[in-house]
């Protein structure tokens, strides 16, 4: 039996002999009885067992150190201890497996610079339980929005041979024998000879290969992981991470900005009704007013403003900013929190400079702006970045060729708009930001499994 | 409104104005009316627009190119075609995107390995409409089963710095120059200078970092992309696919078969109920039968036999095979099709030789075979590959010396022996391999939106 099933059938469970399997995160001994910490990670809760000194096994069990796992027989009683509505009254204890006394979880605190060292351990803290089951609970409430409303998962590829046009530099991927890398006769590198013939990296993006889906299906969405080869060490950066990029067909940016707005409220309240030991947690010890913050999201109505509206309200703030906000130009991590506060919740800001833009948004009629749109959330920064593409075909072209950008290996992108192009948008939201934005835990290497930056690819 | 709604609602639609928007997938044209073969990517069915020269616009509607994206007003009305709901009468059609007569998508049959070089357009085609629908559902499915019953879905790296253990080859992970690779003194490829300062490749399996989540959770799974640079241009091999490994704590094999059977009907059922009309059009015009075949999987009792028992009926079997099968050995193709054909139904074949095996495979009794697990399907051969692992440190640690693997870079994993190890077991499903099991659709370059393999790296 599950821990879980325990907290979820307690009444029908009093008095009656279970069977548990898990593990002993604490250990308080006394002359003639006992109390063991006993967790098996089906519920955030542990569940506490009790045995005393009329076990024949008294002595064994007494002996059995924090981390060993163990089988456990034993009643379902009603706890004396206030706040607690169960404890077992063990009858039989196995062990299942031994733990050294020099086991690095200890019931004390660590720090979680120590802990991000024994990654493969630490999920067994009562931190990481509650982050990555998060985690979790936050991919399928995104999966089960996306499915109840028809969308299409596409799972788009990881090796690419584009090169992301500037999203962020790339990972090279390849087969070839670095101490010998061919060559060709210019002595440049011979890539016909490596295992796809062409030289290939690791995606930044799958949203133009969801773009050629979302034409077939009207609405799509990807979920995987997504590479960056950038070197910086920041708290919100990592080399691997994992993304969500909606793609819809016949729509545009403003019915773009209520279905994020709408996808978001969903990831929330969905976490808040399904974690609800877990961010109770995390509200305590992690981010202090966290379920407040979110249940104050879930309540807002997102502002909607432009750039330029932004910079005007920036440049009227009696602020003193360490950047100048200007027309324009991109806007800084200080006037963000600036607006988001001014605003007193989530702002869209759109109609960017189309200069400070990738080549695929659509441009205005002002000839200067595009239709991007960024989502700036309250203690979480730019959570969303999307935009209305551009449709036309000659547009989009010339806009490459200003760039100086090859149309060899985009043929079939542009292809999207020859045929049977339409309105269409779609944004990106970086998955581990948002679970720094749930959980209230600030670096992204504490929300990641096992996480990769640069110098660090460990496990 | 989606033409999803249309089908679901469509009692109270009949008669009612609707607007909807989509593209031709055909046009055919009369001298006083036409019909608009038309579809949205909501729902499998097209639906049909009927319009007469009543309307102004009758000659503009008439020149209409099949792939056009366009925006139609109508009145939902009962079609007087046999076997067909309803038809759109026609008020007012806007065209929203022109698509030239070289559009390489027609109404008529194309090859599949045309299909392959457009495949930023095959998804508009009724087949890949079909296959990655259901691909999007399955997906759904084995997400829905796992999060239903407490497991935690653990994203597990795609980088890193393990060999696979002989999974398979690894593609190799960089960002150094390759026109200048960094040497050592000695010539050897200095990889400090690489982005992690190590030598790093794209994962074979998130098997050995599932076991560490479920060494917390109890009950965990992946489901992400897995890599293999094996040059093999087969129908069932690419070089980027997606897997499920879910790894559960105090389970033996034999609880392990009981997941895997229940996972794979579950996922079975729910595509069969949640793609009707997908389904409907693989069985009739990709495998016939196939309806029949997976209904029959859902109601089979999946037998359970040892490798042993398997080589001693093939022995017998009165059948001239290519490959004589031996005891200790390794089956062939031929023999896993004749034994699913003579237990007629899913063979789970466990106990197999320890030397064709992994080294993490719990050692039996018998000191010669693993507690290894490969379900056999008839029509999909291997399906699922499993095993309890081996719990112990030191027949962990020896097993690992006698194959001369090195503890570097593995101690995290022997971790999870000394630190309260427990009886556990898992499993691995290529997703892929199921979708073609599903579909019926034969080479898994057409079951992936956007396939990899030796030389094709297209889009």
């Amino acid at each position: 039996m599950d821990i879980k099933d325990l907290y979820e059938q307690i009444t029908e469970l009093m008095d009656k002999e279970v069977e548990l399997k898990g593990w002993i995160r604490n250990h308080r001994k006394q002359k003639e009885l006992g109390f063991i910490d006993f967790y098996d990670g089906t519920y955030f809760k542990s569940c506490q067992l009790v045995y005393t000194n009329a076990l024949n096994s008294f002595d064994e069990i007494q002996k059995l150190h924090i981390g060993s796992a163990i089988k456990v027989i034993g009643i379902v009683r009603k706890s004396p201890k206030e706040g607690q509505e169960f404890e077992i009254e063990v009858k039989d204890i196995t062990l299942e497996g031994e733990c050294p006394e020099d086991y690095p979880i200890q019931p004390k605190r660590h720090t979680r610079e120590f802990l991000r060292e024994v990654a493969h351990l630490r999920p067994r803290t009562n931190l990481f339980q509650a982050v990555f089951r998060v985690r979790s609970v936050a991919s399928y409430a995104i999966h089960k929005y996306f499915q109840d409303r028809g969308y299409v998962y596409v799972q788009t590829p990881l090796l690419t041979g584009n090169d992301g046009e500037g999203a962020g530099e790339m990972f090279e991927v390849t087969t070839m024998d670095l101490k010998n890398i061919p060559k060709t006769k210019d002595g440049e590198v011979d890539y016909s000879k490596d295992f796809f013939n062409k030289k290939v990296g690791l995606t930044v993006t799958g949203q133009l290969e969801a773009e050629a889906f979302a034409m077939a299906y009207k609405k799509v969405y990807t979920f995987g992981p997504t590479f960056r080869a950038e070197v910086s060490n920041t708290k919100v950066h990592a080399s691997e991470f994992w993304m969500i990029e909606p793609e819809i067909a016949f729509c545009d940016i403003d019915e773009l900005m209520d279905i994020e707005e709408d996808m978001l409220k969903y990831i929330v309240k969905y976490v808040l009704e399904n974690c609800k030991e877990e961010m109770t947690f995390l509200d305590k010890f992690v981010e202090k007013g966290l379920i407040d913050k979110l249940t104050k999201l879930i309540n807002s109505k997102f502002v909607r403003v432009t750039h330029e509206e932004v910079i005007k309200l920036l440049k009227e703030a009696k602020v003193e900013f360490e950047f100048t906000p200007e027309y324009g130009e991109d806007i800084a991590k200080e006037h963000e929190k600036y607006i988001t506060e001014y605003f007193d919740g989530p702002v869209f800001i759109k109609d960017w400079p189309k200069d400070i833009k990738a080549f695929y948004m659509k441009l205005n009629e002002d000839g200067k702006t595009v239709r991007g749109v960024d989502l700036e959330v309250p203690g979480a920064g730019e959570l969303m970045g999307g935009s209305e593409r551009e449709a036309d075909y000659k547009k989009l072209k010339q806009r490459m060729d200003e760039l100086g950008m090859k149309e060899e290996g985009l043929e079939w992108y542009l292809d999207l708009r020859k045929y049977g192009g339409c309105t269409h948008s779609g944004f990106g939201m970086g998955f581990e930001r948002l679970l720094i934005y749930l959980t209230g835990v600030e670096n992204i290497r504490d929300v990641i499994p096992f996480p990769r930056t640069p110098g660090n690819c460990e496990f």
